[in-house]
This record gives structure tokens, sequence and C-alpha cells, in this order.
């Protein structure tokens, strides 16, 4: 699956029914049913977090007058290449364009301008879960780059600029409990250079893991956007002394179709996806399993029971009493990820047990029902597939010595090198990959030598 | 309030920040978190019940080419004067015009067409929570009449006919769960005239409640499509035998802003609003009630226990222990509608007390701590609402012998009279209002006095 990563790729988001390419629209995907209830239990999970930290959930309009979207000059810059325009309803040409968002900043400061009046209507911190729209002229691929993606948006406005610091920390915080935590997600948290940075931003925070064919993928991104926004849309408050300040502002958000690629590429094999438990829409499937017509009826009874039991305990379950053979089953339940495998067969019922099988280690085990605690298995997967990512993910963490040895290792994962910041140099790691970060470490160029800084690069989706 | 409807209505959206109508793009709303709150809390209503029925949860995407959007006539020519056109994207012209969705049936069904293959593909039941637009020529009103509205819709193809019939009964019943069961909305529920019918069904049926100011409002409608789209987007299935048969299908939807607008409007009173417990994003407020300084602490104490037993028996709760003066709280819950209030002072404290407060009938009651049941009374309170707002609703149907007493009772509630339906006689009748269904049962025409059905008439929004 490593070797040929791509097809097995599609072969999942197909044959397990979690996405459709084929709509009629270049770029636009249709999520049935199997990826958006994975994706809807990422949504709850994150709106949670965000909520329980102060974000009020809201919902903005889509479309923006060229006006708002011009008000910041990198900002247009940055999107006027990629946003969709419209320009008429029904046969009446509208009196100016609007943009369908490609992000929601221009959308929503001018609002935060009338919210706000003096430091007691501070802090102001909302997200919304939405779909945002970017013409990408780069090749599109299903949940990978699309020109319309899901994702949650999250924005700020603070008096002070200490408050709005702590506010990264915390959302950078949430966010590893998203993307580490519940999907099992390794990922690197990185500080993209200056030329790369979200148009209208101070600096911008990446968070990017590594797919199994060694190039990155980027999935949430945090962006300090400073007074950049709150100077050109006037969001300014009176403190406590009758004075005017501009707000501190940040912007962020992870995007769920990249986020749901990485979990399906990252803890995939080659029977199929596996689910990490706390997302996995159906986290256990009961088969009875039924040699003779005679027993059949016994056998049901029993899985009613252990379903009951699982019921109970709010595991999310099914029972696959269907007429297909057990093997047939284990095939395609497998093929869907579901964490935990749970037969039941005549011996079973006889002595009270059932047989376990993890989808990770594929391994089988015995329980008798009375002692069954699936809730402790499921935690068991969960921390078993966040480590065996992990360690994956470690090994592809490379350093380099030459320009050999680093095109070696491009394309197998991040390489940490030295770069002497010339532009000269950064035209021959340009040309042999992305330039991810720019650490504080002293380092010697490794295109001409000379003293420089650690950067990491990579080949990138 | 009733007689002022207008102005108290849009008081309630601004001062309980529930949604902003000051966005620079005319007829797109910008809903606040105290609104989107109390949406969430339907949205999840909503698709639960529509899952456990066995819909998907799904995505589609929201562009749809001219092509795809024209090919069923009846549903352009109800459309095509309302869709906002995507025309470019950047500064390069689009090779096809791409359409805003108005709805989804056009984008959804040439997918079906592709997943069909046998019977053995059937039924598909999909449901998405999204926003649709629409460019309304009628005045725009915050919530009730939106360009861009926040809705779910749920579609399906089945083999047989009475499967379809099966379904739309089902669909009512959540509906009704949703508006009436979790928003205590009363709903009246009329099959549109043929000429008032959505663009492409056989049929639909619209929910619509009464408005303080005697107008009706439609707060969903489910739409009976036949084979009408089956049929130009040729989603076909072979049956048992290898023949080949075309879908019956059916679309439906409730939108989250007019049910919004109907719980604010029908509950709500001259202190402010009245959010059904089921519903409320707050269900209880703890107001610690503080006289001298000496008993703060151990007030603040009492109060935590009582906040965690609310907190074990799962009671969305808040403890209000700010600054303000107790009556400046009780002012500002009782407007933001939150069910019930809990007061505790130094006596309650010392009697193992609370003072309970109901928002719907200002009713104050004491319990002891020990034998609190919050739950109980929260289930009391939306009982008591749903009934007070069904006797309401049912004071507002009428019948009308003459055009006089017609015209009186219209922009009260809805009347029956008959009609009969001839075009003259309906011209003298839409000049009045709008006739929202036709009965079966057999009446003298008010306007000819001729044999006629019976129909219901009313102001509407």
């Amino acid at each position: 699956m490593e070797e040929d990563f791509s097809p097995w790729f599609r072969r999942m988001l197909s044959e397990n029914e979690l996405v459709d390419d084929r709509y009629d629209v270049k770029g636009m995907l249709v999520y049935r049913g199997n990826g958006m209830k994975i994706i809807k239990n990422m949504v709850s999970h994150l709106e949670r977090l965000l909520e329980e930290d102060g974000h009020e959930p809201t919902l903005f309009p889509i479309l923006i007058p060229e006006t708002l979207l011009e008000k910041e000059k990198d900002h247009i810059a940055g999107f006027e290449e990629q946003v969709y325009w419209v320009t008429h309803a029904g046969k009446t040409p509208l009196d100016r364009k609007l943009a369908l968002r490609p992000t929601s900043e221009t959308i929503m400061y001018p609002m935060f301008a009338l919210w706000v009046r003096t430091f007691q209507d501070l802090f102001i911190k909302v997200h919304q879960t939405c779909t945002v729209y970017r013409y990408e002229t780069k090749q599109t691929r299903p949940l990978i780059r699309s020109r319309e993606f899901y994702w949650n948006e999250g924005h700020t406005a603070f008096a002070k600029r200490e408050e709005l610091l702590e506010n990264l920390n915390k959302v950078e915080e949430i966010y590893v409990d998203l993307i580490s935590g519940l999907c099992c997600v390794p990922v690197q948290v990185n500080r993209r250079p200056e030329w790369d940075k979200f148009p209208g931003a101070e600096y911008t925070t990446a968070f990017e893991t590594i797919m199994p064919d060694g190039k990155t993928l980027q999935v949430a991104t945090i962006h300090n956007l400073g007074q950049h926004f709150s100077k050109v849309f006037n969001i300014v408050y009176d403190d406590e002394e009758g004075e005017k300040h501009h707000c501190y502002q940040s912007s962020y958000g992870p995007g769920f179709g990249r986020l749901l690629a990485a979990v399906v590429a990252v803890h995939g094999d080659e029977k199929g996806m596996i689910i990490p438990p706390m997302l996995a829409p159906t986290q256990a499937v009961i088969v009875p399993v039924v040699f003779k017509d005679k027993d059949k009826q016994e056998i049901l009874e029993y899985v009613d029971k252990i379903a009951a039991k699982l019921k109970g305990e709010g595991i999310r379950h099914i029972v696959d009493a269907g007429d297909e053979r057990p093997g047939a089953k284990y095939y395609k339940w497998e093929r869907l990820g579901v964490p935990l495998r749970i037969e039941a067969g005549p011996r079973d019922l006889g002595e009270g047990k059932v047989v376990l099988v993890r989808r990770d280690t594929g391994e089988k085990s015995y329980a008798k029902l009375c002692e069954l605690d699936v809730g402790e298995i499921l935690d068991e997967i969960q921390d078993n597939l966040r480590k065996e990512a992990g360690d994956k993910f470690g090994r592809r963490l490379y350093t380099a010595d030459t320009l050999v040895d680093l095109d070696e290792k491009l394309g197998e994962g991040v390489v940490t090198v030295g770069w002497c910041e010339a532009d000269e140099c950064a035209k021959s790691l340009d040309e042999r990959g992305t330039i991810l970060t720019i650490l504080d470490q002293a380092d010697e160029c490794i295109v001409c030598g000379k003293k420089g800084k650690q950067i990491r690069i990579a080949k990138t989706y």
C-alpha cells in the first residue's frame, strides 16, 4: 500500500462509499454517508472543545461584496485569483459583484466592528462550521485538494496582545486534541516562513502529517492576525480610561476533508480502513455465527443480549444478522475499519463467551460475556493506533548532510537540513521540495555550506 | 406584544443577540451565538430522528451547472428568476455559468442515477444540513424571509410507490416531533393547492404555524416528486426479473431560521423570550442571593452544590455569580428565556432549600435541595408551553359565512370557508389572503354561493 498509495487511497474512498468525485463540477466532492458520519464526529468533538473554551457558534453569510474583500491589501492579493464571483441574480446583473467566501475574515470583521465599543464587549471568540470556496488551479484530488471545502473556522478579537497569544496556545492544544487525540493522526506544528503565511497575517502556524507516500499534508492552520484587520475594519475599543485601541485578532481552521484523508491514509492497511474507536460511527460489529439452522434462534437471542449490554454501555454498534457467510461479513467490516468485531457461535453461547477480533492488530481473544468490557478494549485500540501512527511518523523524520542525501529522503518524509537564507540556495531547495518552516537552531547551508539556520523541508500535497 | 408584534420581534432578535441583519448584503443574516445555540439543538434533534429512520448524512456541492438545473422543466421555471449565478473565477470567465443551489434536487439526482443499478441499491434516503440561496424579490425580513437560508433537506428514491408514501408519513411524524415536540410550536399540515406546489412535485404538504399578528408562517414542506425527476435524471433500477423501472422520489425540509422565529414569537411575552426546556441552550440559571458580604462565601459554596447536582442530572445550567444586583440578573435571564431560575439566599441555605421560579408561569415555589427534581420541572414547563401554545393556536382557527366576516377574521388566523373553484371567485379571495389548502369537505362558495369545497385561507408571511 505504501508502494502504491494513490490507487489504494482512491479505492478506499469509493469502495467504502466515503465520497464520490463524479459530480459534474470539477473539484466539488460529494460526501456520502460513510464519510459524513466520520466527519460529523470530528465536527461535534471540535465544536464541543471550542465551546467549552468560550467560542460561540455562529453562521455568517457566504457572499462578500468586492469592496469588503479588497479592504486588506495582502488579503485580496492572496485570494483574487481564486474567488468565484456571483454577478447575476436570475436574469438581472447585480450592481456589484459578490465573492463566494474563500475564508470569512472580511465577512466577520465588519460585524465585529459594530459589536465592539468598549473593553467590556471583549473578548470575541466565534466559530462556524461551513464550506469555503477556492478556485484551485493545481490539480484537484478528492478530499486533498478541492474547490469547495468543509471546515470549521474560528475568529477572535482581544483587547491585549497577551490574551491573543494565550488564545493561540489554547487553540493549538484544541487542534492537537482533535487531530492526534480523536483521530490518532500524528502532526508536526510548523510556523510557516514569511513568504508562505496567510494573506494578511503576522504569521501562520500549520499542522501537518505525513502520508504513506512520504508527502506532507497540511490539515489545519492558525493565524496571528495582529492588528492588520482591526486597523482596516476599524475594530476599536475604549479602555477603562476611555482611550481608543485597535483589537488583536486571530483566525484558524482545520479542514475536515483533509483530516478524513489523513485518517484513512495513516491508519489503513491492505485490508482496508481502520477507524479509531472514538471517531468511528460504528465501534463494534456483532456477527452471529450460525452453522446449523436449529441453532439460529438461540444464537440470535444471545446476540441480542450482547447488543443490549453494548447499548447499556453507550457503545455504537451494529448487529450484522444478514444472510451472507460470516467470512464475507468479516471482509466487509474489516474494509470499513470497524475497530472491534464480536463473534458468537453455538460453542460461545454454551460457555457464555464471545470471540473478540481487534481490527488494529488482528488479534483474536475470548471473553466471558459477563466480564466483557468493550469500552476498555476500544480505549486500548485507540491508544495503540495513536502509538503505531506516532512511531511510523517518527521514522519519517530525517536529517540530511548532502544534496544527494536530501534527494533520497525527500518523498519519504520531512527532512531537517541547514539553509543560509540566500535566494539562490532557496531556488535549489524549492526545486526539490517545500520549505515547511525555518527553525531557530543554527546550521550550515546544505547547498553552499555557509552559516545559516535549520529548516524542515518535504514534498507536500 | 400582539398589538405591536413587529417591533417587539425585532427587539427580541437584537437585544438577545440572536441574529444581526446589518451585514452589507441585503437579505443575508448573521446568526449570533444565542441564536445559533438554539438552532444547533434543533439540528441535532432532527438529524438524530432522520438517522434513526435510516437517512444517511451527506454533503453535496453548492454549485449547479445550468444544464443540470434546466433538466426538469417545471423546476427551472420555478427557480430561474431566483438563482444567483457564478460566472467568473478570479478574472477568468467560466465556460458555463453555475447556480448557487436554491435546493438540491438537481445536484443530488444525477448522483442517485450513478448509485442505483438494481433493486438491491434501494432505498436511498439522505439528508444534509446546509444553506440555500434564493434571490427573493419580496421584502426580506430577518429569520422570516432571507436570501440565504439555513435548513435541512432530505431526499429519497424508492422502488415502489407504497414505500414512498410510507416515507412521506414517517417524515411528517418526524417534522411534527421537531416542530411541536421539541419546539412546542403548534402546526397545521396543509396540502398546497396545485398552483402553489413545489416546482417539479406531484404535490406539496406544508407545515404552518400562526404568528402573534395572525399571519401564518410556513416552517417546513414535504414534496412527493413521483417519477418527475427520476425520469429526467434517469434514476432507473432493475427489478428481480431484470425489468427496468423509474424510482419514486420525495424531498423535504424545515427551515431553521423560520423555526427560530416561530419559537421566539409563539412563546414570548412582554418580558422577553421563553425557550422550551428541551430546546434551551441554558435550561436553568442559578442565582446566589447575597445581602451581606459575610454570607457570600457560604452561599457560593451552596450554589456550587446545587450546580453539581444539576450537572449530575445532565441539566444544561449556568451559575450567575456576577456583581450585578439579583434583580438585574432576573431581568436578563427572563429576557433570554431561560426556562427555570433557581435562587439561593442565606435563609434557603440554612433550611437546605432553594427558590424555584418558572419562566413560563412566573410561579415561585420552594424545594428541599435533596428532593429537587429539575428534570421533572423542566418536563412540566415543556408540556405547559406546548399546551398553552396549542390553545392559543386553536383560538386562531375560524370559520366565516360572509366576506365581511372573512375580512374581519383574516389577519387573526386561519379561516375555513367555501369556494366554488372558479377563477373569478379565487381572484376575490386572493385579494384578501392566501389559499393554504383545498379540503375534501363540500361547502358553499363564500363569494358566489355556488357549490364548492372547503378551503383554508389566511394572511401569510
